[in-house]
């Protein structure tokens, strides 16, 4: 993974570690982010997704990419997961998402096979719907596939001034507490709500205390890892990266159980409960390959006027930034305002992507005969 | 509080420490809980509630006697919170809650100041109905107060085959990450989902890393805290039980921002846009003195058949509690099991009640002119 090609430079420690998931400026090439939409959308529609289709697929991965969700981004998921998985005939490019039942404000979702972001705009605009009429409503997907980063479906309900859910289930690589067998995926929850004048709530992260690629950061730059973030073969906390590599064993939100590592472990069952029970997907460790995901949306004003629930955002919003720091810190952030202000800055002088990264897709592109044009031509 | 008055015998650490939190057999006076329910409804009823009403709050508070949440029994709540709050007048002893607004899924309910019990009944069976017909829904509640456990209301769910939500705002007493001054309640968030033959899943947690009362009980024993529990008035991380005393400052769960801490905290922020913005309560730093909640219940039919998921929550759950341990642990759990197993406990032999809290009660019952039932004449 291009991203992970960084310099052993230095080992002060985690924090150091931690920059060097950001791609170097000098190692960097700024693409405009329509030109990167456009470019993903034909390489997708390549792969025989209908251009509509293809077209999501590039909404969500460019979503991720601007806000600076880098793992989710075009980077990693295209080269780690999607291609190799197109290629290797394990996702449906042409699926056709189906009600299997349905209520006024519920629905269980048929996913196909598909690439999840397909089962993904189907189910949360159908919740979306349902709930225009009827308040709210949430859709749980059974059978679909990496749907990219939760938040991006969650968004889709704020021009609508709803609140909008998104979770989905994963392959296991969590422990329960008190276990050393990986029983659980990332099973990331975002929730959003819009705001008046501020950047919207955005609330999206995995149950897992950190992402694995972290620890694979760490691990290359040679960092120790905190307690609580992985655990070696035998279940108990490490911090040598090295060892959290091979047991791929993340630990829950929390770490340990003084610290409370029991609820993030009960968030991931939740999630699995409303993804993978609900809609019948399964449970992380049953997945067999598939995922399932559980969207909601909320009409704001079926509760109180919308512009009224917007202005208390608003001053919430206000009320925590500008609460007294801690010795040291200059900024308190709001969920939503640091991917607000990365997203600015890439819209204005581009996503930067690792030259690696750009090598690749420029290989892709010419096996899959696409005119690569992501860079101008030398 | 009684259960704080304890021996600092051993300072081997919070482990030690948290052993305290449990009344100590020789110190028990194990009482029936339906005896207790009983002198609870009655002593409620003293204070002006009718007596259905007193019922509730007798309902919730041993709910969280039986479950082993002694922290919102009977013990805690009436000597610290309602007692004293009824008897200043910061609680309508006879609330009339009433819709402010509604739609065939959602409504927004004024608690009219009342025990949180009583808006907490009306809001969770007003969800309920409307999830019967419609398949889910959810009410905010403001002007509230508070309302005990919130996995009560959650579990109100459980017997019409319905995912059960409930979360409540509170004062502030937890950090933002960065921050060193309390802007959020311990929010907590309870759901809950039903099951077949295992015990339900119950996840019911605060938002901060640990409650205020461990603190306070690490403090007597005098057993250092673990990192990220709480900080001290600069905001840093501290592990001495008496400076976290004296600030009143919890750290989110996560506990410092290498370990997730931002995730605890966007969590509480979502407690407060669910229960405080949605609702108008206001967010736990502009409560003054009122609560907001928030509730929900999902009908599972109006997704898959209940059987099925019923069937497949039980194979989830087993599939857990026998996946490999971690070096030197005998168990995993899952949420909801050790509650389970201290309820079967309490209703075989009584709810443990501290000496001095029978005490309190005598008194009480005698100032309030109520017969006092707890425990045999001498």
């Amino acid at each position: 993974m291009a991203v992970l090609r960084v310099d052993p430079v230095d080992k002060k420690g985690v924090t150091m570690a931690l920059e060097f998931l950001h791609v170097k400026e000098e190692d960097a090439v700024r693409v405009n982010h329509e030109r990167l939409h456009d470019f993903i959308t034909r390489l997708f529609a390549s792969f025989a997704l209908p251009e509509n289709e293809a077209k999501m697929v590039a909404d969500v991965l460019v979503y991720a990419d601007l806000k600076g969700i880098d793992s989710h981004g075009v980077s990693n998921a295209i080269q780690m997961i999607y291609v190799p998985r197109l290629r290797e005939g394990l996702i449906n490019p042409q699926p056709k998402p189906s009600i299997v039942h349905e209520t006024a404000t519920t629905a269980l979702v048929d996913g196909d096979g598909g690439m999840g972001m397909v089962p993904g705009h189907f189910a949360m605009n159908l919740a979306i719907q349902k709930a225009k009429e009827y308040g709210t409503a949430f859709v749980t997907v059974r059978n679909s596939r990496h749907f990219g980063a939760a938040g991006y479906y969650a968004c889709m309900a704020l021009p609508h001034d709803m609140i909008g859910w998104s979770m989905t289930n994963t392959g296991p690589i969590v422990l329960p507490t008190f276990g050393r067998q990986p029983m659980l995926g990332t099973n990331p929850i975002a929730v959003v709500a819009p705001t008046k004048e501020e950047p919207p709530f955005i609330m999206d992260f995995a149950t897992s205390t950190v992402a694995f690629q972290k620890i694979a950061i760490a691990g290359i730059v040679g960092a120790p890892i905190p307690t609580g973030w992985a655990a070696d073969q035998e279940g108990r906390p490490t911090t040598d990266p090295k060892v959290a590599r091979e047991s791929r064993a993340l630990l829950p939100l929390g770490g340990t159980r003084e610290s409370g590592s029991h609820k993030g472990y009960s968030l991931a069952v939740l999630v699995d409960v409303l993804c993978g029970v609900l809609s019948g997907a399964g449970y992380s460790a049953a997945l067999d390959g598939q995922a399932g995901h559980f969207f909601g949306a909320m009409r704001i004003d079926a509760f109180r006027p919308a512009d009224e629930f917007k202005a208390m955002m608003d001053e919430m919003i206000r009320a925590l930034r500008n609460s007294e720091k801690a010795v040291g810190e200059e900024r308190i952030y709001v969920a939503g305002e640091p991917d607000f202000e990365t997203e600015q800055e890439r819209r204005a002088h581009g996503i930067p992507l690792h030259k690696d990264v750009v090598a690749f897709l420029r290989r892709t592109a010419e096996e899959q005969k696409v005119a690569f044009t992501l860079t101008d031509p030398e």
